[in-house]
């Protein structure tokens, strides 16, 4: 309850079911006078749709997004824009038989807890990352608008499975390297391996989790309103909502607390008549507000809590234990379908903050 | 601006600064009829309070708590509870000096590009750590609703640089075991390693990072609002208020990137007629909602900012390079007093969930 | 901007414009385990349906709801509930030849100011009274919520045009009487003067303002959030989102400002062993609480803006002045329309606050 | 609960009783760079001041403001302004008296209902109209930072007990005219009427109440945020927040449901090359947002509920009907010193949509 809003001056609401009829998104607060670019929205959309490679989960959603309202004459006007895809390859058979069993990492008991048997257990119901579709729409209008504003976004693999991709590239060079792997990591070679242990886990009928980092560049230095709603407040609040994250770190991290003092500390430097820090651990953020640096931080996801092979576990209503196979159809490795969401949500919270900042105007200026 | 206050029903608001008139709180939304133990508050303080150890900054604050509003003879009144501590070893003197000198890693160009040159730099202002102090007075409250819950919080070192404490034990043991050592870790052996560090940087003008592990123990199952306002999102966003705070993990957290589903799921089973798992790397969160398991995270400070040592930096008027040293006074090490203000943010975030998931009433019954 | 959400845990949120391809509404909070009857969601819309009577706009509507999300095997979930309607007979027209002519009352100019030239100008878009169809279908499934708790709201038409319709009746027998009248007064006589009145409106191409009063039977005492989350603040700010309202006033209201304590304050009285007030000049609310008694105000509508009378104004684009006659499809009066709006976001608010005051549980016992 | 927090960008948040030890106020959100005028501050307080005149309450408090935080070197910072008075004049014997007793049309019942027995009962406790001193507070830093801005908010009494003062002036003169009366009317003839009716008021241990008109001129067009956030919904809310008021009504108010649309429509003119209305029956604001014409409301407050008439009404604790003589110190009419505090919440409200649309920057330039 309450929890399906985000944001102040740019809010999005998501709603809609993994079997129901829609997927949904409210965004309440866009600027007016963005030209739509709906192949923008529908390309962001295709990066997270499922059944697209063989590493996914089966299902087959064409997720053509509409638009219910918002847009006139192809412009956003400031009302607030309602986008939904279909749900249309819809198979509940398979959670029909298990409904009163609860599968290992799922959140079946908590559901339970929180709202009784009135839940929509199909498919996961509000719990399914294909929620997430609403998220990508919003953060596809989200990064249109940035954009305008050279910010860019880019996400891309780190780690699948213990396999580390850490070879870092220039900012332009990495959505390139990253578009051509299948996994979305920068290095061919790791490419490779990471998919081929992917596969491996779908053949174990097993899962496995990993690492996506966040990048934004050229945000502007100032943005951010400490004490509660400090950029890393609101960053990690936003990505913690995306299904299966267990945890955040900007900057150098968690190393941070093997580091001293000496080690940790940036040191500015003036850079062709700019304030800079000659190095970048502290991701971008300092006090909460943006430094002018670029914004970095890891996220991490655990396996894939939907596996093939048997599982012990209980039924709830008689009470006792039994063993489970989970049939469905899911992705053995979520990390790679994850990254146009991290981008997307990382785009609603900037924008929401470059907005409380006032440096992006309520009415967008004709081009 | 907007930044200052976290919650929905138990909703606090955080003013003062490091070298202001005071630091303080306000409470809105605290259930009416909780018999104040203004003891429990100040002790909650003093385990925060500067100048209490050979390893902590030498700025000596009483920090005695005043409440300004809200109760009544002894007893909350369901108003809004203001709670202030005064500011008296005051020296900005050194702050002064070096206004115009950005320090590495704190927040001086963040706040110049935010606020101009209005706000208060003296000791950190806004940004000094000092304002956790808000934050633990308005958890002392929230605690003490908690506690006549049976919900207990504990937090406790689990790293210092490098120093890794991990032996663990039962729930009630560690609360002993930690206030026995100076730096909040359960086992002796590494109290005294961490000890020696601690010194050892403060002699080497340097700073040192690490890791606070908190647990909270009996919450109950079924409180959590997904999709924005899970519990994950919410307790993070708390946390990341903390200054120096650059990580949180839930469960197994960056491990579960290198498990498989078949490891990280947490088999369902049932104890004593209750519905538990076997093991705990969840973190007692599913799908944001609780599950009836202790909640489990991690959190990763990063070394003290201000150190003694010479630093190359620059001096903003001038634009051009300098050197500095930082005078002050500063903890060599953040993570052991932060320990109770992890444990205040939790219990403020928990206990704004169960008002909203109706577990606790709005007006306590008289014990 | 930021201005279509309404509501803490019951929490509403409009989208939709008069020429657009929905009128819609999402629910965010709305407690789990309501059998959802849309049958009477229906019945509300239709209520407030145009083109149902010689007196209304001849723009003709099905409004027929459709539920997008939030509701499985007929019952609600506790996920956020999306239900549009679709617009149809919509011909834009008559907008597009004056849209640059500033009709006098309306929005026009506001909206240039606010938004450029980029808002949704057709019927009104995003200002049309069409939108409060999203209300009464949110209002419709607050309304049923109440219900089961014994709580009943009637508004109806006190006056219209100055013919005051003030003869009043016992709670159950003015449900009845209003719905003989197709303009929603309690006197059947005066319902046959206000016909005839609206209809020589509609022959002048003028239109008229009124009054409508709304009651709420069975309120329960001890409801309502002091200081800023008042009731009275709280209704007042959810009424003045219907457009044409100019004025609330709370039990005696405007009254009052001519009346001494003596004859003002309401004796409290024991009646059948409960605790009232022999009058009820308080409206129910004091202090921004409830009494227990009938929480009753009073709503001003000015007259329909819309009138096909020639009237003088000016052509934006050429910057000079002008004549207007206002085509479209309009209501010479609004008010006996705007009755079950007005139900609609009472029903909205007073549920929100029964939420918060914990009167009604978060999943609802199945009957 | 949760209801002592008002607004966006620009948050209040108020705090204290009657008989505590303060009354408070916290600003969240003011631009940084005001300078700060304590004797504008004092000056506003003054003017709500009990124990002024002759008419008012015999209570006596100094009222003399104390800064906690959010000011440095006499100028805002951005921080949060956290601003006290105290209470000194305290005498809670003769509410001792009566804790059990009813009090027509005071809050005693409502409060019990939602707090227990645990409010603070003393001179109202948070229900006393003394927590509008935090209002005027707030309220004066507001309208030092609309004055840069040009804007000017002005109101006064309209009618009181009957009295009704309706010849009007323009705005510069009203503000000389208002203050030369102890009443706050605009001629000198009523306000001697007005006078001597309270006086005589007194004399009879009864109470009036009476109309406080506002206006604000040079409110920039294109302000507020429909369709919830409007300005009239938003206005409203807060105006409803002073304890006491029982309507508002914008421009032609309650007299706009007599009027015909060609009556009540404001025809659009040319003015010295400015879009104006010949007329302001809107009252400045047309679908929520302002249209540059002078913002104009009417607000009914209802008698002061505290009379020293004998009144009948029952004791809670016996459960028998009792006479009642309220000792206490009260105002026979509190319409004059309202007056600032409608002020006060106004120019609040507007400061918040005006950092809203934009129109006002988050770090005030250096005069």
């Amino acid at each position: 309850m309450v929890g399906n809003s985000l944001g102040t001056l740019f809010k999005i609401i998501s709603f809609g079911e993994s079997h129901g009829e829609v997927i949904g998104v409210i965004i309440d607060g866009c600027p007016a006078g963005l030209k739509i670019d709906i192949d923008l929205i529908q390309k962001e959309l295709n990066r997270r749709r499922p059944g697209q490679i063989a590493l996914s989960t089966p299902r087959s959603e064409e997720d053509k997004v509409k638009i219910l309202s918002g847009i006139f004459n192809n412009f956003t006007t400031g009302a607030p824009i309602c986008l939904i895809i279909e749900n249309k390859d819809v198979d509940s058979s398979k959670y029909e038989k298990i409904k009163n069993i609860l599968r290992p990492s799922h959140a079946d008991f908590s559901r339970l807890m929180r709202y009784g048997e009135f839940a929509d257990y199909r498919g996961g119901g509000r719990f399914s990352g294909r929620i997430t579709a609403g998220f990508v729409m919003a953060g596809a209008i989200a990064k249109q608008i940035l954009s305008l504003n050279n910010i860019e976004i880019i996400a891309y693999t780190r780690e699948i499975g213990g396999i580390i991709d850490d070879k870092d590239y220039d900012f332009k060079k990495k959505k390139n390297l990253r578009d051509k792997s299948e996994v979305g990591v920068l290095n061919s070679d790791n490419s490779q391996k990471i998919s081929e242990l992917i596969l491996q886990m779908k053949e174990e009928k097993n899962s496995v989790g990993g690492i996506v980092k966040c990048i934004v560049d050229n945000f502007p230095a100032g943005v951010g309103d400490p004490i509660f709603n400090n950029l890393q407040s609101d960053i990690s609040k936003a990505i913690f909502s995306i299904p299966a994250v267990k945890g955040i770190e900007f900057g150098a991290g968690f190393k941070a607390a093997r580091m001293k003092g000496s080690e940790h500390n940036d040191p500015w430097i003036i850079k062709d008549g700019k304030i800079k820090t000659s190095k970048n651990d502290a991701g971008g953020i300092i006090g909460g507000i943006s430094t002018g640096m670029p914004i970095e931080f890891n996220v991490c996801f655990k396996p894939t809590a939907s596996i093939s092979k048997s599982q012990k576990t209980i039924d709830i209503k008689l009470m006792e234990e039994t063993e489970l196979i989970i049939e469905g159809r899911h992705d053995p490795c979520i990390v790679p379908r994850a990254i146009p969401v991290i981008e997307a949500m990382t785009a609603v919270v900037l924008l929401d903050h470059l907005l409380m900042a006032q440096k992006i105007p309520l009415v967008l200026e004709e081009k």
